[in-house]
Protein backbone atom coordinates (compact mmCIF):
# COMPACT_ATOMS: atom_id res chain seq x y z
CA UNK A 1 0.00 0.00 0.00
CA UNK A 2 1.26 3.19 -1.00
CA UNK A 3 2.12 6.21 1.30
CA UNK A 4 -0.98 8.24 2.43
CA UNK A 5 -0.82 11.58 4.34
CA UNK A 6 -3.52 13.54 6.95
CA UNK A 7 -2.63 17.30 6.94
CA UNK A 8 -4.19 18.60 9.58
CA UNK A 9 -3.74 21.10 12.74
CA UNK A 10 -6.68 18.82 14.42
CA UNK A 11 -5.90 16.24 16.61
CA UNK A 12 -9.16 15.20 17.57
CA UNK A 13 -10.13 14.85 13.93
CA UNK A 14 -7.02 12.84 13.13
CA UNK A 15 -7.53 10.55 15.62
CA UNK A 16 -10.90 10.12 14.01
CA UNK A 17 -10.47 9.87 10.80
CA UNK A 18 -7.91 7.36 11.62
CA UNK A 19 -9.54 5.16 12.79
CA UNK A 20 -12.81 5.05 10.60
CA UNK A 21 -10.02 4.43 7.73
CA UNK A 22 -8.23 2.22 9.70
CA UNK A 23 -11.92 0.29 9.98
CA UNK A 24 -12.00 0.41 6.03
CA UNK A 25 -8.21 -0.98 5.05
CA UNK A 26 -6.63 2.37 4.61
CA UNK A 27 -3.49 3.52 6.77
CA UNK A 28 -3.05 6.94 7.22
CA UNK A 29 -0.12 9.06 9.07
CA UNK A 30 0.02 12.51 10.17
CA UNK A 31 1.26 15.65 8.40
CA UNK A 32 0.52 18.36 11.42
CA UNK A 33 0.73 21.38 9.66
CA UNK A 34 -1.66 24.63 9.39
CA UNK A 35 -2.76 24.86 5.92
CA UNK A 36 -3.83 27.84 4.11
CA UNK A 37 -7.61 28.36 3.82
CA UNK A 38 -9.62 30.68 1.27
CA UNK A 39 -12.92 32.47 2.42
CA UNK A 40 -15.77 31.27 0.37
CA UNK A 41 -19.11 30.14 1.08
CA UNK A 42 -18.58 26.76 -0.63
CA UNK A 43 -16.96 23.65 1.37
CA UNK A 44 -16.04 21.81 -1.86
CA UNK A 45 -13.71 24.91 -3.24
CA UNK A 46 -12.07 25.37 0.45
CA UNK A 47 -11.56 21.88 0.38
CA UNK A 48 -9.63 21.91 -3.04
CA UNK A 49 -7.86 24.53 -2.58
CA UNK A 50 -6.41 22.83 1.13
CA UNK A 51 -5.63 19.76 -0.44
CA UNK A 52 -3.35 21.59 -3.28
CA UNK A 53 -1.69 23.26 -0.39
CA UNK A 54 -1.69 20.31 1.59
CA UNK A 55 0.50 18.61 -1.33
CA UNK A 56 2.75 21.28 -2.25
CA UNK A 57 4.08 21.47 1.57
CA UNK A 58 3.81 17.05 2.01
CA UNK A 59 4.87 15.99 -1.54
CA UNK A 60 3.78 12.79 -1.61
CA UNK A 61 -0.75 11.60 -1.80
CA UNK A 62 -2.27 13.66 1.32
CA UNK A 63 -6.23 13.93 2.34
CA UNK A 64 -7.75 16.52 3.61
CA UNK A 65 -11.11 17.14 5.66
CA UNK A 66 -13.35 19.79 5.91
CA UNK A 67 -16.64 19.89 7.65
CA UNK A 68 -19.18 22.31 8.60
CA UNK A 69 -22.55 22.55 10.61
CA UNK A 70 -25.03 24.33 8.58
CA UNK A 71 -27.93 25.33 10.37
CA UNK A 72 -31.61 26.38 8.37
CA UNK A 73 -32.53 29.10 10.69
CA UNK A 74 -29.50 30.78 10.68
CA UNK A 75 -28.87 30.91 6.63
CA UNK A 76 -26.25 28.12 6.93
CA UNK A 77 -24.45 30.08 9.32
CA UNK A 78 -21.56 28.46 11.15
CA UNK A 79 -20.97 26.61 8.01
CA UNK A 80 -17.47 27.23 6.09
CA UNK A 81 -16.34 29.02 8.96
CA UNK A 82 -17.59 26.47 11.68
CA UNK A 83 -14.14 26.13 13.01
CA UNK A 84 -13.76 30.00 13.94
CA UNK A 85 -17.01 30.39 14.63
CA UNK A 86 -16.01 27.75 17.61
CA UNK A 87 -13.53 28.87 19.14
CA UNK A 88 -15.60 32.05 19.23
CA UNK A 89 -18.69 31.80 20.26
CA UNK A 90 -18.52 28.10 20.79
CA UNK A 91 -21.63 25.93 21.77
CA UNK A 92 -22.75 28.04 24.18
CA UNK A 93 -23.33 30.78 21.32
CA UNK A 94 -25.04 28.93 18.83
CA UNK A 95 -27.74 27.76 21.70
CA UNK A 96 -28.19 31.50 22.63
CA UNK A 97 -29.10 32.19 19.23
CA UNK A 98 -31.23 29.57 18.49
CA UNK A 99 -33.55 30.04 21.87
CA UNK A 100 -37.11 30.12 21.26
CA UNK A 101 -36.62 29.53 17.54
CA UNK A 102 -38.81 26.30 16.57
CA UNK A 103 -37.21 25.43 14.04
CA UNK A 104 -33.61 23.73 14.49
CA UNK A 105 -32.76 22.06 11.57
CA UNK A 106 -29.08 21.23 10.51
CA UNK A 107 -26.97 19.43 8.56
CA UNK A 108 -23.40 18.64 9.32
CA UNK A 109 -21.57 18.41 5.76
CA UNK A 110 -17.50 16.57 5.04
CA UNK A 111 -15.66 16.57 2.10
CA UNK A 112 -12.60 14.40 1.78
CA UNK A 113 -10.12 16.19 -0.65
CA UNK A 114 -7.76 14.06 -2.57
CA UNK A 115 -4.56 15.54 -3.98
CA UNK A 116 -2.01 13.42 -5.68
CA UNK A 117 -0.66 15.60 -7.78
CA UNK A 118 -0.31 19.76 -9.08
CA UNK A 119 -3.87 20.82 -8.78
CA UNK A 120 -5.41 17.41 -9.18
CA UNK A 121 -7.74 17.11 -6.50
CA UNK A 122 -10.70 14.22 -6.02
CA UNK A 123 -13.74 15.85 -3.19
CA UNK A 124 -15.43 12.93 -1.61
CA UNK A 125 -18.97 14.55 0.25
CA UNK A 126 -21.78 13.26 2.57
CA UNK A 127 -24.39 15.04 4.59
CA UNK A 128 -26.04 13.98 7.50
CA UNK A 129 -29.71 15.89 8.40
CA UNK A 130 -30.27 16.57 11.80
CA UNK A 131 -31.53 18.97 15.09
CA UNK A 132 -29.76 21.66 17.08
CA UNK A 133 -30.20 20.36 20.70
CA UNK A 134 -31.75 22.56 23.20
CA UNK A 135 -28.74 22.46 25.64
CA UNK A 136 -25.32 21.34 25.78
CA UNK A 137 -24.41 17.45 26.27
CA UNK A 138 -21.70 16.65 28.20
CA UNK A 139 -18.95 14.78 26.01
CA UNK A 140 -17.60 14.91 22.77
CA UNK A 141 -15.77 17.77 20.82
CA UNK A 142 -16.16 20.66 18.47
CA UNK A 143 -20.12 20.61 17.95
CA UNK A 144 -20.94 17.05 18.49
CA UNK A 145 -22.60 17.76 21.70
CA UNK A 146 -25.24 20.25 20.19
CA UNK A 147 -25.96 18.03 17.08
CA UNK A 148 -28.62 15.18 16.89
CA UNK A 149 -28.15 12.83 13.64
CA UNK A 150 -31.69 12.51 12.27
CA UNK A 151 -33.53 9.51 13.55
CA UNK A 152 -31.53 9.74 16.87
CA UNK A 153 -32.66 11.14 20.62
CA UNK A 154 -28.76 12.18 21.29
CA UNK A 155 -26.40 14.04 20.07
CA UNK A 156 -23.05 12.97 18.36
CA UNK A 157 -21.33 13.25 21.69
CA UNK A 158 -23.49 10.42 23.20
CA UNK A 159 -25.34 9.06 20.44
CA UNK A 160 -24.11 4.93 20.37
CA UNK A 161 -20.83 4.42 17.99
CA UNK A 162 -21.21 7.64 16.30
CA UNK A 163 -18.97 6.40 12.99
CA UNK A 164 -21.69 3.76 11.85
CA UNK A 165 -23.75 7.35 10.86
CA UNK A 166 -21.33 10.19 11.07
CA UNK A 167 -21.29 12.93 8.27
CA UNK A 168 -17.68 12.53 8.33
CA UNK A 169 -16.91 8.66 8.01
CA UNK A 170 -19.65 8.78 5.43
CA UNK A 171 -17.13 10.68 3.11
CA UNK A 172 -14.30 8.63 4.06
CA UNK A 173 -16.36 5.42 3.08
CA UNK A 174 -16.81 7.19 -0.50
CA UNK A 175 -12.97 8.01 -0.69
CA UNK A 176 -11.93 4.84 0.80
CA UNK A 177 -13.85 2.81 -1.88
CA UNK A 178 -12.91 4.90 -4.33
CA UNK A 179 -9.03 5.14 -2.88
CA UNK A 180 -9.38 1.12 -3.25
CA UNK A 181 -10.64 0.35 -6.00
CA UNK A 182 -7.58 2.64 -7.43
CA UNK A 183 -5.02 0.93 -5.53
CA UNK B 1 -2.89 62.95 -10.55
CA UNK B 2 -2.55 59.07 -11.77
CA UNK B 3 -4.78 56.80 -12.11
CA UNK B 4 -5.81 54.90 -8.52
CA UNK B 5 -8.51 51.91 -8.13
CA UNK B 6 -10.27 50.36 -5.18
CA UNK B 7 -11.51 46.97 -6.22
CA UNK B 8 -14.54 46.04 -4.30
CA UNK B 9 -18.40 43.83 -4.29
CA UNK B 10 -19.69 46.28 -1.68
CA UNK B 11 -21.01 49.65 -3.49
CA UNK B 12 -22.04 51.01 0.15
CA UNK B 13 -18.17 50.90 1.05
CA UNK B 14 -17.12 52.39 -2.30
CA UNK B 15 -19.70 55.25 -1.63
CA UNK B 16 -17.94 56.06 1.46
CA UNK B 17 -14.03 55.47 0.76
CA UNK B 18 -15.39 57.80 -2.56
CA UNK B 19 -16.37 60.37 -0.06
CA UNK B 20 -13.94 60.36 2.13
CA UNK B 21 -11.17 60.36 -0.56
CA UNK B 22 -12.74 62.96 -2.26
CA UNK B 23 -12.57 65.35 0.80
CA UNK B 24 -9.10 64.45 1.33
CA UNK B 25 -8.21 65.16 -2.98
CA UNK B 26 -7.95 62.10 -3.94
CA UNK B 27 -9.80 60.74 -6.63
CA UNK B 28 -10.47 56.89 -7.40
CA UNK B 29 -12.81 54.53 -9.69
CA UNK B 30 -14.63 51.54 -8.73
CA UNK B 31 -13.48 48.09 -10.04
CA UNK B 32 -15.92 45.98 -9.63
CA UNK B 33 -15.24 42.65 -8.50
CA UNK B 34 -15.31 40.19 -6.30
CA UNK B 35 -11.91 39.15 -4.69
CA UNK B 36 -10.34 36.26 -3.05
CA UNK B 37 -9.78 36.37 0.24
CA UNK B 38 -8.07 33.47 2.46
CA UNK B 39 -9.28 32.49 5.92
CA UNK B 40 -6.98 34.27 8.66
CA UNK B 41 -6.97 35.48 12.34
CA UNK B 42 -5.18 38.35 11.18
CA UNK B 43 -6.77 41.58 9.00
CA UNK B 44 -3.91 42.49 7.86
CA UNK B 45 -2.90 39.10 6.21
CA UNK B 46 -6.32 38.94 4.54
CA UNK B 47 -5.94 42.27 2.92
CA UNK B 48 -2.45 42.05 2.16
CA UNK B 49 -3.31 39.02 -0.12
CA UNK B 50 -6.56 40.83 -1.31
CA UNK B 51 -4.56 43.51 -2.59
CA UNK B 52 -2.16 41.75 -4.48
CA UNK B 53 -5.42 39.87 -6.17
CA UNK B 54 -6.68 42.81 -6.98
CA UNK B 55 -3.55 43.86 -8.34
CA UNK B 56 -3.46 40.92 -11.04
CA UNK B 57 -7.36 41.74 -11.63
CA UNK B 58 -7.31 45.67 -12.10
CA UNK B 59 -2.93 45.49 -13.84
CA UNK B 60 -3.12 49.21 -11.93
CA UNK B 61 -2.48 51.13 -8.91
CA UNK B 62 -5.74 50.01 -6.58
CA UNK B 63 -6.82 49.78 -2.77
CA UNK B 64 -9.12 47.25 -1.27
CA UNK B 65 -10.35 48.42 2.44
CA UNK B 66 -10.63 44.89 4.93
CA UNK B 67 -12.70 46.13 8.06
CA UNK B 68 -13.95 43.64 11.02
CA UNK B 69 -15.92 44.27 14.30
CA UNK B 70 -14.33 42.82 17.17
CA UNK B 71 -16.56 41.83 20.22
CA UNK B 72 -14.51 41.57 24.20
CA UNK B 73 -16.68 39.19 25.12
CA UNK B 74 -16.82 37.42 22.17
CA UNK B 75 -13.33 36.55 22.00
CA UNK B 76 -13.06 38.85 19.14
CA UNK B 77 -15.99 38.02 17.04
CA UNK B 78 -16.79 38.46 14.53
CA UNK B 79 -13.84 39.86 13.32
CA UNK B 80 -12.08 38.83 10.26
CA UNK B 81 -15.93 36.92 9.03
CA UNK B 82 -17.73 39.89 9.97
CA UNK B 83 -19.30 39.93 6.26
CA UNK B 84 -19.94 36.72 6.18
CA UNK B 85 -21.71 36.37 9.62
CA UNK B 86 -23.36 39.89 9.32
CA UNK B 87 -25.35 38.24 6.14
CA UNK B 88 -26.61 34.82 7.89
CA UNK B 89 -27.06 36.09 12.11
CA UNK B 90 -27.04 39.55 11.45
CA UNK B 91 -27.16 42.53 13.94
CA UNK B 92 -30.06 40.35 15.42
CA UNK B 93 -28.03 37.87 15.96
CA UNK B 94 -25.18 39.75 17.56
CA UNK B 95 -27.38 41.36 19.90
CA UNK B 96 -28.80 38.29 20.98
CA UNK B 97 -25.40 36.80 21.51
CA UNK B 98 -25.12 39.25 24.34
CA UNK B 99 -28.42 39.59 26.06
CA UNK B 100 -27.59 40.20 29.74
CA UNK B 101 -23.82 40.39 29.18
CA UNK B 102 -22.49 43.40 31.05
CA UNK B 103 -19.39 44.03 28.61
CA UNK B 104 -20.15 45.50 25.92
CA UNK B 105 -16.43 46.62 24.78
CA UNK B 106 -15.72 46.54 21.03
CA UNK B 107 -13.71 47.81 18.12
CA UNK B 108 -13.77 48.54 14.65
CA UNK B 109 -10.78 47.94 12.34
CA UNK B 110 -10.24 49.15 9.15
CA UNK B 111 -7.27 48.39 7.04
CA UNK B 112 -6.39 49.99 3.40
CA UNK B 113 -4.08 47.94 1.27
CA UNK B 114 -2.22 49.36 -1.27
CA UNK B 115 -0.79 47.80 -4.38
CA UNK B 116 0.91 48.92 -7.19
CA UNK B 117 3.10 45.59 -8.53
CA UNK B 118 3.33 42.52 -7.65
CA UNK B 119 3.55 41.53 -3.93
CA UNK B 120 4.54 45.00 -2.98
CA UNK B 121 2.04 46.33 -0.65
CA UNK B 122 1.34 49.04 1.81
CA UNK B 123 -1.17 48.54 4.81
CA UNK B 124 -2.50 52.14 6.52
CA UNK B 125 -4.90 50.27 9.70
CA UNK B 126 -6.99 52.51 12.51
CA UNK B 127 -8.70 50.90 15.05
CA UNK B 128 -12.15 52.84 17.14
CA UNK B 129 -13.29 51.44 20.56
CA UNK B 130 -16.39 51.56 21.36
CA UNK B 131 -19.43 49.77 22.63
CA UNK B 132 -22.37 47.69 21.35
CA UNK B 133 -26.07 48.80 21.43
CA UNK B 134 -28.71 47.09 23.29
CA UNK B 135 -30.90 47.56 20.60
CA UNK B 136 -30.30 47.71 16.88
CA UNK B 137 -30.53 51.24 15.69
CA UNK B 138 -32.59 52.62 12.55
CA UNK B 139 -30.66 53.64 9.55
CA UNK B 140 -27.02 53.32 8.33
CA UNK B 141 -25.97 49.66 6.95
CA UNK B 142 -23.46 46.68 7.96
CA UNK B 143 -22.80 46.85 11.75
CA UNK B 144 -23.20 50.97 11.97
CA UNK B 145 -26.77 50.73 13.57
CA UNK B 146 -25.34 48.43 16.61
CA UNK B 147 -21.76 50.18 17.23
CA UNK B 148 -21.88 52.95 19.38
CA UNK B 149 -17.91 54.82 18.95
CA UNK B 150 -16.48 55.73 22.49
CA UNK B 151 -17.30 58.97 23.71
CA UNK B 152 -20.49 59.01 21.63
CA UNK B 153 -24.51 58.48 22.56
CA UNK B 154 -25.21 57.31 19.28
CA UNK B 155 -24.26 54.45 17.35
CA UNK B 156 -22.64 54.83 13.89
CA UNK B 157 -25.59 54.53 11.88
CA UNK B 158 -27.33 58.48 13.19
CA UNK B 159 -24.07 60.00 15.20
CA UNK B 160 -23.43 63.25 13.62
CA UNK B 161 -21.25 62.88 11.11
CA UNK B 162 -19.34 59.70 11.12
CA UNK B 163 -16.77 60.38 8.53
CA UNK B 164 -15.15 62.64 11.59
CA UNK B 165 -14.50 59.90 13.77
CA UNK B 166 -15.05 56.30 11.76
CA UNK B 167 -12.47 53.66 11.40
CA UNK B 168 -12.69 53.47 7.86
CA UNK B 169 -12.07 57.53 7.43
CA UNK B 170 -9.16 57.31 9.48
CA UNK B 171 -7.34 54.53 7.74
CA UNK B 172 -7.82 56.14 4.46
CA UNK B 173 -6.61 59.74 5.98
CA UNK B 174 -3.56 57.51 6.43
CA UNK B 175 -3.20 56.43 3.27
CA UNK B 176 -4.24 59.84 1.90
CA UNK B 177 -1.31 61.29 3.90
CA UNK B 178 1.18 58.60 2.04
CA UNK B 179 -0.26 58.36 -0.92
CA UNK B 180 -0.19 62.41 -1.49
CA UNK B 181 2.92 62.90 -0.27
CA UNK B 182 4.59 60.08 -2.61
CA UNK B 183 2.72 61.44 -6.07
Amino acid sequence: MSDLYFASSNAHKFEEVQRILSNLGVNITLFKTTLEEIQSDSLSKIAERKAIDAYTKVQKPVIVEDDGLFIDSLDGFPGPYSSYIYDTIGNKGIIRLLENIESRDAKFVAIIAYCSGDNDVQLFESSIPGKISSSIEKGGWGYDPIFIPAGESKTYANVPNKDRLSHRASSLKKFSDWFMHKH
